[in-house]
């Protein structure tokens, strides 16, 4: 597995998801940075290393190239203690990272990255942002409640469903302008997610 | 298996993904309809048999409830031929899926709904339609592209990404309004999965 060469986004969140998760499980991969806007991403589309354009996009050394984030972290996972072995937990599993990406993504990250992001400033209109903070709060408060008492996602343990809704999640108070006050049990989580061995953060070099 | 319950929403693609499933895997459940705005869906909702208040919903006959149609996919298509055995292939199976809740069925879908839903008619302004017609064709030439020759998403056989990504785009002419003589190879596999064993429509009572 050390032919891993990933293609991410070192300001996303659905490409930290993988960084993250390669970190945790101490695997070697070669790194290619592609940030938006740069000139890298541009290459790397141009030689079709990002399939549909998009990062991240993990190539396996033999021609294969797997996009979709929550998609890399079930490859990358296999035979791990990431994923349970149960079917209902499995289905749990997904259905926070289906969550993620159809109802958690398109509202919390979108307001972080039309916050931080200049080239989609014009975007921002002080009504979209509006609607973005109340949506966004009412999918933390589905969090909040659906981690309940216990310390993961995944129940006693982390599974991938923790390291999908971490990335997003652990930026949008700073970057998402939520208040994050409002849940404490996520704050506690987002701790507990950072003091994991092997944790790395976001943008380690930023 | 016979305690299955499943609370769906007869006009949503996301409830008929789950309906789908069951018919073609020939298995038996109670189907208890909850459609958009009637007095069925609030009174599900009040009894906590919905939980966020979504549709589908799968009782599971002990107290367990499961939701996000493509988890509920997952957990019904364990053991079956639905599901690839090969980690690659059910991260490129599981790709599709994330695809369809991420970009497909915020745009597709919601374009439908907006056209098909009264008490949405107000969010559909011509601009946002426009935008969001632009948006489908991009995502329809995404599917065409990456179908390519294979007879199916999952390739020489069909896997739980047909499904998922069939509910929606079956009915994206008609509903949607998109232009689905631009995708010959979509409407071919559209032709193809309906001519499953044990295939049922959208809504057979409508």
């Amino acid at each position: 597995m050390s032919d891993l060469v990933l293609y991410s986004m070192p300001s996303s969140g659905n490409s930290y998801k993988v960084r993250l998760l390669l970190a945790l499980l101490g695997r070697d991969y070669t790194h290619v940075p592609v940030e938006t806007q740069s000139a890298e991403i541009a290459a790397a589309k141009a030689k079709g290393q990002l399939p549909q354009g998009k990062a991240p996009a993990l190539h396996l050394g033999d021609g294969e190239i797997l996009t979709e984030s929550n998609a890399i972290l079930w490859y990358l996972a296999q035979g791990s203690g990431w994923i349970p072995q149960d079917p209902l937990a499995q289905a749990r599993m997904l259905g926070w990272m289906f969550f993620e990406q159809n109802r958690h993504e398109p509202v919390v990250a979108v307001r972080a990255s039309l916050r931080c992001y200049p080239h989609l400033a014009q975007e921002a209109t002080e009504a979209h942002m509006a609607e973005l903070l109340d949506a966004g709060h009412a999918i933390l408060q589905i969090m909040e409640e659906g981690l309940g008492e216990a310390p993961y996602f995944g129940g006693a343990r982390p599974d991938l469903a923790d390291i999908a809704l971490y990335a997003y999640t652990h930026t949008a108070g700073e970057r998402g302008g939520f208040d994050m006050e409002r849940y404490p049990g996520l704050r506690a989580w987002i701790e507990r997610i950072a003091a994991l061995p092997g944790y790395v953060e976001l943008m380690p070099d930023g």
